[in-house]
């Protein structure tokens, strides 16, 4: 598969229909009042598995032959994509394996193992992932899914701004967070396919801005998986995701640890939804002042709603 | 004004459309698995001021003549009611006095007073409350709005069920939470009006299981407010409540604090909203298997997301 096409955008949102959620857009007139603009949040908390990650998994996962589905997938991931990878295979009845490190926290082993999937335990190094991943793979001849670098799982995040351009018109701006980049080039490829004259606005944690220096230096930056609370978020971008970054989105922006944490809390106090930190960064930026868009019309990708309930940030 | 008709309940609804939310109903697969049954959450955790009860209040501060809102509203309220009287006053420009204990939380007071409502403070005992309300009304001529026990707050009340059997059709049940007997006997008349086949059931904590009581006693038992995690139904049954709540309710259910604790908590997990631990009280019931309700298209009222994210109950 080439960079996906707005063809292959309606073809993946087809072929994960029947699988997904089509979630809620919620509007709250506090928040509008807060950040003195119309805010439009695209809630994929409330998506199955708890994140966007399905969209991208099942795209890929029902993209296989039957010959590649029957020796069954392999990722490495602590969050959530593991969890939609898993339960992606459980819907198409395939093996699943994924690779975890051994201190993930057991609420994540549990959503993973609870799909019915293999898991792999390895040392908590990205190394040590990506040679578990390439041992298991050896071994059982399964089809590496990555979670952002591939196009099937690029063009399946882009559905939900699909969903959100189809049901609000005329949005000037559509925001989303920035880890490895498969939400916000899907989303930025949706978005310019349906509504070429929304801008595209990515944002990402201050101590993880490898999508902001990479788009200045020209070229990627890679992660030191730094300790940020927004988890999801560690990850460089990857070859596929960079040039669609490079070309459609207009801005990287990027916000503190506290601005990530008040505006979690915020979207939490005022909106009664449970939002992960790293879906809290578009609002972050919002609430921090971080770039003038009063009086616009903006979409938020709220990415997922896994956070962990007895260790909250505040 | 007499016990509200159907009449009473569909003006209810006219008078407040312009001021409230018509709030979503979800889903969600999980937790209908769990229960073995089909549930439909209202949510009045989204409703403004964050509880169901802005449909009562602002139903009551609309029906008031001019000159009678004029001399304004009173009540006594820790909890939301005073927020959403609050509110429901600053809505038609009048003036609001709450009377709130001393000991109330910040987040509590800061609320009612952001509504622009003038709080007075008395000593954390119902008769400080009580007195201190009168006070309040001799002095001003505001008029009392109960937060349960009053005609117009019970057919407001009623109004999320009107909208949740419009929504949804050929619902077997609907359950809500039952303190002073407000929602549950305002959404007994609106399901009984428009859904007759439809069983009602009202659920409360097993520390506050007044009306439980009171219905098998054929009176009202008295409250000592005692100290459940379900803050808002702490209440005794009132004198309006009561004959509703006997000639409609089907059966009043009892459950644990811990039960309460862990249908909160599932609800917040799986289907990523907050609700407060008094909305929780109906799931808890289907959750600890109380009635057997498998195959079932349950209703249920979430009254409120007003739960304090710094002092979480697990």
């Amino acid at each position: 598969m080439s960079e996906p096409t707005k063809n292959d955008l309606k073809e993946a949102s087809e072929r994960i229909n029947p699988f997904v959620h089509r979630t809620s857009v919620l509007t709250c007139s506090t928040l509008n009042q807060m950040c003195e603009a119309e805010l439009f949040f695209k809630c994929e908390n409330f998506q199955r598995t708890g994140s966007f990650k399905i969209r991208g998994a099942a795209n890929a996962v029902f993209s296989l032959s039957d010959e590649e589905a029957g020796r069954g997938v392999a990722t490495h991931s602590s969050g959530n994509h593991g969890a939609a990878l898993a339960f992606a295979a459980h819907l198409r009845r395939i093996k699943a394996y994924v690779v975890m490190p051994e201190n993930a926290p057991e609420v994540k082993k549990d959503a993973v193992a609870n799909y019915g999937a293999q898991i792999i335990f390895c040392k908590p190094t990205i190394e040590a992932r990506k040679n578990s991943c390439t041992g298991v793979i050896k071994r059982t001849g399964a089809t590496f899914i990555s979670s952002h670098n591939d196009y099937h799982v690029i063009a399946g995040a882009g559905t939900a701004a699909l969903e959100l351009c189809e049901k609000v018109g005329d949005l000037d701006v559509v925001m989303a967070p920035v880890g490895g980049g498969g939400l916000i080039s899907g989303t930025a490829l949706a978005v310019s396919a349906i509504s070429p004259k929304t801008d595209i606005i990515g944002v990402e944690p201050k101590k993880a801005d490898f999508a902001f220096r990479s788009l200045k230096a020209g070229k990627i930056i890679p992660s030191d998986y730094p300790d940020t609370v927004a988890d999801g978020l560690r990850m460089p971008l990857g070859s596929l995701t960079f040039p669609i970054i490079q070309r459609y989105v207009k801005e990287i922006l990027t916000v503190s640890e506290g601005e990530i944490i008040t505006a979690m809390r915020r979207t939490w106090e005022r909106m009664k939804i449970i939002i992960e930190a790293s879906s809290a960064v578009p609002l972050a930026a919002l609430l921090a002042g971080c770039i003038a868009l009063a009086g616009k019309r903006i979409g938020i990708i709220i990415s997922g709603g896994n956070a962990d309930l007895a260790n909250l940030p505040w």
